[in-house]
């Protein structure tokens, strides 16, 4: 049975709700509140290992179930070892349980209470994912931290298909919970190669709270949630194209609400502002593909904002994408060189760019936790936002110059 | 004027024909025999010029002229200080003259004496390039190494044309030589924004050898090149579609009669195999797309052979590329990861293909030039082309079980 827990955390720092905190992996320590990078097929795309190891420290990389279990197939991973010795990345590893991508699928999916049918994205074939598929899948994996299997409504569902969905999520969450602990205590389910290296008890489970924009609903789910008992909790089905009030509405409603010393994860958010304004709600956990996705289609974050590294007016500007950054595109590259890679839909140009990204979304969270930890998150926080209009500023300026 | 040449050369062992040496320019030391990765715009496509300088150790890299030239530009490039500080590469670099791109556009191309009228590949505008506007554009990126504008025939092409054609690229070799001289002496033409960095005496020149399969007309040619003199010697239009023996036969017959005391160059060679058997012919400078343009394909070169990272029998196989070889990519990552990211079609699998295959190439030539030194390439290319046909055995012999 389990002896250590697979993940402990505690809460060292407090500011308001702001909360500066550890999460003690048996890969390693994460400090929170942490952004994850997304590895969607075990790949952060573009970055090798090695630079967010040890240039970017990033502690933690979320995957997805849903594409690694399409390809190359979880009987691939689990003879290869797991997914740290498949992919080769030696940290903490979180993976989502899948729901989110079949939801994502929309007309190619069919959800009934035993699971949700769906065609593959990659070959039309049908598959059938459910919360026990979902849990052996994630234990072939190996990842450190699992994912309940849930189902994300649409944002602007009516009531009773919301409270339907939530209430499905729920059940789901219980069937994943009695999956999960089954195959906790047993080690053949797994594809660790080496005795020492059974999932026994060496995975984390999380629950999530659905539940769309309805508070009543949320607060429900929370309560069903909770009554499970898992060893953190996330907030799924926000930033899926909700209006913005809506997300800070159930985040500031739900999150201290959440257990305290448990670690809270706000899934899918979000922009650098959006990152620090959840913070200042008491989230401690983040994944989004902003950094990587959009450093693929040419767009920058910088503490001034966002910069469409396209634009003809850094042809010959000689100026890192941000002065105050001290990544190592920025210590050598020009914004002009990255703007020529672009334009040449260079390779260099996504690995540049989503380094640079990831880069930024990792060392605002280190300058968060650092204000947590001092006392100074609120003139951080209103600091950093202002910051990021710069950019804003100087294009109004240069119109009204014209 | 010139008081300290832009490069020197110095030949440090020999064995046989096969030569170590030591090529010595403003931007750090090169020992040859040198494989000089391509970076066609700027950018050796994938790689992070970090990984090419700080673990793969290489001294040169090769840029190309015409490219650079129709995009971003040589003003944009003069205006950023020139292609070092464009790109952020601070070793050595080489450009081409552009001739050799402008005769592969093949039918969008028409040439005389004054010059070459060609149709861009990007736009379609038509663009004019000459001996004196290549030495201009490549005064602008500021290499280190200059190519001589040349005319590369068809390998098939007719006796006659081939003279013709042989002719031409003398008469443009000193034209070239003139162009250059006159921008040596003077600052003006140049990107450099400080005055310690004008080219003024700072760029070397190479002159190349062209003919080709005839060898009455490579050594016309080569007899003409070197009247004019030059910094180093390249031998031109071969791999271009001809049969191997006919680039042996050119490159037995040439080799030992260019000038001893420079550094001699094979244009656009070749595979692992290649690069030894010229080494043996005395050749001291290569560059190859091959191990960039196969990485983004999905082929790797190994020390057994070239594999297709795609093929099925990688699947769940836990190995690195290659056994023996010590790059990061070998150290981390499996072939099935590999096999995985080909077929998802990651950015990263070309990114870690494009890294392995430069190591191997990088490696190779760093073997070849210890074995120099120790009077043992006969030996190590002997027991280094055996190797490299040991999947190639293993093909057999698994196809003979079945």
């Amino acid at each position: 049975m389990v002896e250590k827990p697979p993940i402990t955390f505690e809460v060292l720092a407090r500011d308001g709700e702001a909360r500066a905190g550890v999460l003690t992996t048996r890969r390693g320590i994460v400090d929170t509140p942490v952004f994850m990078p997304v590895g969607t097929a075990g790949t952060v795309k573009g970055m090798r290992f090695e630079a967010l190891e040890e240039e970017l420290d990033a502690r933690i990389i979320l995957c997805n179930t849903y594409h690694l279990w399409l390809r190359p197939g979880a009987n691939v991973i689990r003879k290869c070892g797991g997914l740290h010795r498949f992919t080769g990345w030696r940290r903490a590893l979180l993976t989502d349980s899948g729901g989110f991508q079949v939801w994502s699928l929309g007309a190619l999916r069919k959800i009934t209470e035993e699971g949700t049918r769906f065609r593959s994205h990659i070959d039309g074939n049908l598959q059938f994912l459910s919360p026990e598929i979902s849990m052996e899948v994630q234990a072939a994996l190996g990842s450190d931290i699992v994912m309940a299997f849930d189902e994300c409504a649409a944002g602007d569902a009516a009531p009773d298909v919301l409270r339907r969905s939530m209430e499905l999520t729920s059940r789901w969450a219980k069937r994943s919970r009695v999956r999960f602990d089954s195959l906790q205590s047993q080690a053949l389910e797994t594809g660790r190669t080496a005795p020492s290296e059974t999932i026994n008890g060496a995975q984390a489970l999380f629950g999530i709270v659905q539940g769309g924009s309805y508070l009543d609903l949320r607060r429900e789910s929370l309560d069903r949630t909770t009554e499970v008992g898992f060893d953190g909790y996330a907030i799924g089905g926000l930033s899926v194209g909700e209006e913005k009030t809506v997300m800070w509405r159930v985040v500031t409603d739900i999150t201290p609400r959440l257990p305290a010393d448990k670690p809270r994860y706000l899934m899918g958010v979000g922009t650098p502002e959006d990152l620090v304004e959840a913070v200042s709600r008491g989230i401690d956990m983040f994944d989004c593909v902003l950094p990587t996705r959009n450093g693929r289609t040419g767009q920058a974050f910088t503490s001034r904002g966002k910069i469409n590294v396209k634009n003809a007016q850094w042809a010959v500007d000689t100026r890192p994408l941000d002065e105050t950054c001290d990544c190592s595109v920025c210590r050598r590259h020009s914004r002009a060189y990255l703007r020529h890679l672009c334009l040449s839909g260079e390779l260099l140009a996504s690995v540049l760019l989503t380094h640079h990204n990831l880069a930024f979304f990792l060392d605002t969270m280190r300058r968060v936790r650092q204000s947590i930890r001092s006392g100074d998150f609120n003139k951080f926080r209103r600091e950093f936002t202002e910051g990021l209009n710069e950019f804003e500023q100087d294009k109004a300026l240069s119109s009204s110059d014209v």
